[in-house]
């Protein structure tokens, strides 16, 4: 990937290598030259890491992030004491307060950093100032069983919002995802950003599912350091926005073994929130992803998964709507040649399911992947 | 399988094909001589079919029950007639009232009936009286991606209870599983047979999950004919239990693709339903499956799926123990000696994951299977 163009301006970073991984950067820190605004969510996990507790209780305005990857540092004895002790050697190495550092850490679940190891070598590597930011590196330093980077950016008047993510497997989030960070040199006042980030993250990050497994690691942030002047917020709102999505729809691409991105709409809903809990059920079904992986037209499954929310009372199936990319399948004459037309929207790599419920207007889209072959190899054979 | 000994006696049965499934029977009658007292339990699913719709409106105390396998008549235009005809039919050549029969329908969703090529084979099929009961043959004719039928019987004084069940796909039944039936020659009054079924199945169906998808047809019956007179109805409901819980299992080990079934026992819970959240969590999540299907001894996975439940504040960490078989791996020295004796009990066919909460005295069990590549190649390939 190379480096996209533009950067936002006053950031600084390394991505370089302290014996997590094998062979591979695994140690990421972004800072900015000045004071910031930032806004960041976490995990809901009861079994949160140490750096989710960490991060939680950072400074309202970041100065920058503090990333492990390989290691999720979670549920071992000195798990908390590692990770104070790793983000306290880099504020001090970098003249800023630690609780102006987010950190965070991804990968195997109840095994201790080797720390002994880590701890030279961060000493080492972390200058003061560090070199000009090089978020290409960043968005490769902070991968586990991701295959390839995922890196964003957006114009917004003469800001630029960069975000990039990792995390393919063990996703659902709630509230966040795995690990993702946005950069703008926009300048945006505290409680709009902390208010913009929260919708949208409703939109993307908590509207993606890869296979209902929600991580105990899940950060997402974003650090403002206003080094290209105010911005429109309706217009900063949109770039954040359409970074988020781009990253969510890599996300699913890239999602464990995954062949396809599955995207499922649901309209005529009572609510938005009825809508999502409609489209999660739809994604997260076994049955639908597997359908979705054969090429198999099989609208059953859908059928199947919305009816599980029997709660739902008002979902009636006289009213219920199902759709594969444009050809309505239920209710529908199931001709040889309305199958045979579904059926080739399916073999492509990106395939829409439509619901839609005929209640009232309330929609929402959630995003997700097939369930294939590759994810029970990838994940009976590799510890994470 | 051999025709299990003893059998309830006064049940009557026919196992035959009418053309819905290419040479397999896929059309089964069991009906008692006297009059009954029976209880029965039905999907929630707001896409239930119309042979749940007809039963769900039965009579109180059923002969018998008529199952087709092959094709669920969901989700189709005629299906409600096509259900009222064929159960109507049966009723008529047995001499019974229509409303005196269970109907059951699994297989594909949304094809129609070939009910053209099904009415004759049913009229020449039934004779009044049918033949003494073969319960082996009707539980291999209720089949569908089921690889074995699955029987067992239970003495209760000097009464039989039998049940039969089918279905190892679009499994997490809710209120009731796929399809299961009890016959017994107990007489059990009415209200207490109600009483006794909805706890037997409480702890037993609602607490299997194949792969987290809820069927459109799930139905589980009792039919107590008192040919065998009057029983202890404690002794009733152990014998009743025992055969639900031999059922669930067989289920999981025949689960799609499975290779292993898991048993996740949930002590020290807040309550029983806390706990079966808990256990549900673990036995559903996609990496507890793959990380069982490997023989992986990834405890962290487990750790992850009960920090899902969120909203379950009073589970700490802190006091969250965690084991595979005997080998209490969290919290723990992380040693290979360890490691390696709980890899050898995940080698195993019957993988038991305990989870202890430490909150309080609360306990629940739950029953699954492994996630492997032929549960995906099966439903990549099969529509069902």
């Amino acid at each position: 990937m190379a480096v996209p163009q533009p950067s936002p301006a006053g950031f600084r970073s390394i991505a370089t290598r302290l014996g997590v991984k094998d062979g591979a950067d695994d140690f990421v820190v972004v800072v900015s030259d000045e004071p910031t605004t930032s806004a960041a969510v976490f995990t809901r996990s009861r079994f949160a890491g140490p750096s989710v507790r960490l991060s939680r209780a950072a400074a309202d305005r970041v100065r920058g992030v503090v990333v492990v990857s390989g290691n999720a540092n979670v549920a071992t004895p000195r798990g908390l004491e590692h990770a104070t002790l790793l983000r306290g050697q880099a504020a001090e190495q970098l003249g800023v307060p630690a609780e102006e550092l987010l950190i965070a850490s991804t990968g195997v679940i109840g095994r201790p950093y080797p720390i002994e190891r880590m701890l030279p070598g961060l000493r080492s590597s972390l200058t003061d100032p560090l070199p000009e930011a090089d978020f290409a590196a960043v968005a490769r330093g902070i991968m586990t069983t991701d295959t390839r980077p995922k890196l964003h950016t957006a114009r917004c008047g003469g800001a630029t919002v960069l975000g990039i993510a990792k995390g393919v497997g063990m996703i659902e989030p709630d509230m966040a995802t795995l690990l993702t960070f946005f950069f703008t040199d926009a300048a945006v006042p505290q409680p709009e950003l902390d208010a913009i980030f929260r919708r949208v993250v409703e939109t993307t990050f908590n509207a993606l599912s890869i296979d209902t497994d929600t991580s105990t690691s899940d950060t997402a942030a974003v650090i403002a350091n206003g080094a290209a002047g105010p911005v429109d917020l309706a217009e900063f709102e949109r770039a954040l926005h359409s970074c988020a999505l781009a990253l969510v729809k890599e996300i699913a691409a890239d999602g464990e073994g995954a062949g396809k991105t599955i995207t499922v709409e649901v309209t005529g809903a009572r609510d938005a929130a009825q809508a999502k809990r409609v489209g999660k059920a739809v994604v997260n079904s076994p049955l639908v992803k597997t359908a979705v992986h054969g090429a198999d037209p099989n609208w059953g499954r859908v059928a199947m998964a919305v009816g599980k929310l029997h709660e739902e009372h008002d979902i009636d199936p006289e009213r219920v709507r199902i759709a594969f990319g444009g050809e309505l399948l239920f209710p529908a004459e199931q001709t040889e040649a309305l199958l045979d037309r579904a059926a080739r929207h399916l073999g492509g790599d990106q395939v829409t399911i439509r619901v839609e419920l005929g209640i009232a207007d309330g929609e929402f889209t959630v995003y997700g992947c097939d369930l294939t072959e590759g994810y029970v190899e990838l994940n009976s054979a590799y510890t994470t």
